[in-house]
């Protein structure tokens, strides 16, 4: 199998999209990388390899989205652009699978206009893979879909579901709803409408859940709307950020306690790495028909290559299959919803 | 003045809220409080103060919502409850303020029923008070309203514009946009036509704020939906206890790296007094005819202190008449707004 990656996108391209492409050529020999960007560009990043893995290609691409650029715009008027070009490889059928770092939104549109969505399901969403002290907890959407329905909702406690099953290993995963309170009857009409559905669902269902619990192993995947997800995650990263660089400003006024945090290092750094989005790769866009991966803006070799992982784990464990399947199973609740 | 304190309301009720307003009515030996709840037990705290201070007096109200009592069923069936008599006491012109840290949902039920809104108001919304490295950023709604309207959203920019100003002194309050991104094209319905509603009214307007940049002094004030903002900062909240916990709980398992921590401890402290929500006593639910003030659950004397010292505050700064008359320049504006 083959895996499109738009090389072009995020902060650190090309230079580490191609470098963690490499390591994942290296690492899956069986199986086929194509990069997608500007060849020369390209060329002259492989170059520094020495010779290039026979499983990595390059696929010429002659615009870059940029990060500022409307995902629609980019869409219409870059149509030679390297995520364009990688969603159509998977459109085509030249590969099962991309992989991209750059612009959320417009590879959101071109996956959903060049792929489609599989069958039965409404719209896809992003599910981001948040690392906590119990283990993992899944949040789908953060940013996918901002007009949400409560079938979308619902359909995205379907797919996470599978996704917790089949790449998570999680065997009956445990479904929450993102609320303000844990009674059913709290929260606006959409999450209301969503409790219903996914009661009277086939998934394990345990209620709503508050934004303090998704770290307190209530659920193994927790829905909501996309703008929720995007503004929530958003925040708690900069809460994260503020945090940690006050605890430092604050420690480097004393030298006893510039010294303490000197000795606190490397259990500092082990946080770092459980909190370490690269680790996870990226999150997939889950309801389109084929792979798709999204990565952090900030993406390193590292994360590229963990996303590279996560699109064959995907395609291997068959989770596109499954979600069409589990989705089915929910027609005759759904049957009557617009 | 009078204060109404809400005696038998969060978690640390009565103890911390009757030691919390003892100080208050020292600090402010020319204002009156009134502790409202079950009187025997409220009689009982205060003997533990030998002499009761002069401007404390107690109001007898039998029932207590209970944090899980549901919002409606609380107004509706315990109209004898220290929330309900706390509000009717305004509500009479018996006081001028409430403070409560009790069921936030119960005090804004019952302030919105029985307060009504101040003139020219839609909506009442908790505005929060978000220590940053910058200073402070408000944020409003974060939970009163969570079936919003774009003229609603406007309003708390106004609203939120007034306190800012007349509260914290800052002269021209910089108000923002909770968005996904920083494009006026960008995001749902809702905040595409605040948005509108915003840049052509007489505000501050810097434009859209996306979740990681509240905390990058954009902007003095972030008006969002309840809903987003109840979740936004409750997964904020479970953020920083985690992060927090797992460095203390990598720490723990080295000699040098528990040395460090204990060395950090000053700087962590420091942190903690200025991240520390009862710095700030309480929260405001604005555009209520009255000043009601809503504590955190977990308010200890200190918060209950400072809640009552804010209430004092809106009342002198006639922070709700300048909200009618900022409201009433807009009348223009949202005349046709449903």
């Amino acid at each position: 199998m083959r895996v499109a990656v738009d090389a072009m996108g995020g902060d650190k391209a090309p230079h580490e999209i191609v470098k963690g492409s490499v390591q994942a050529a290296q690492q899956f020999p069986d199986k086929e990388i194509v990069l997608v960007g500007d060849e020369k560009a390209l060329q002259h990043e492989l170059n520094a390899y020495g010779t290039t893995p026979k499983n990595i290609t390059i696929y010429h691409a002659s615009q870059v989205v940029g990060m500022d650029d409307p995902a629609t715009y980019s869409i219409r008027q870059k149509t030679n652009s390297s995520i364009t070009h990688s969603v159509k490889l998977v459109a085509n059928g030249e590969a099962s699978a991309i992989v991209s770092a750059g612009h959320t939104g417009a590879t959101v549109a071109a996956a959903t206009l060049h792929l489609k969505t599989l069958k039965g399901v409404r719209r896809p969403g992003i599910a981001i893979t948040l690392p906590t002290q119990h283990g993992i907890c899944l949040i789908i959407d953060v940013g996918a879909n901002i007009a949400c329905k409560p079938i979308h909702l619902f359909q995205y406690g379907v797919m996470a579901a599978v996704f917790g099953k089949y790449i998570y290993g999680i065997k009956n995963p445990r479904i929450g709803l993102l609320n303000i309170g844990e009674e059913s009857a709290k929260g606006n009409d959409l999450v209301k409408e969503t409790f219903t559905l996914l009661s009277n669902s086939h998934l394990n269902f345990v209620g709503n859940v508050e934004g303090r619990e998704i770290f307190d192993n209530k659920a193994d995947a927790v829905v909501c709307e996309g703008f929720v997800g995007n503004v929530m995650l958003k925040f708690a990263e900069g809460l994260a950020i503020n945090l940690l660089s006050t605890i430092k400003a604050e420690a480097m006024k004393s030298f006893w306690s510039k010294l303490g945090l000197g000795l606190c290092k490397p259990a500092m750094e082990k946080l770092r790495a459980k909190m370490d989005f690269s680790e996870y790769g990226g999150a997939p866009l889950l309801g389109v028909n084929g792979v798709c991966i999204i990565g952090h803006g900030r993406s390193d070799s590292k994360a590229i290559q963990n996303a590279i992982k996560l699109a064959l784990q995907l395609s291997k464990n068959e989770v596109n299959e499954h979600i069409i399947s589990e989705v089915e199973k929910t027609n005759a609740l759904t049957a009557d919803i617009a």
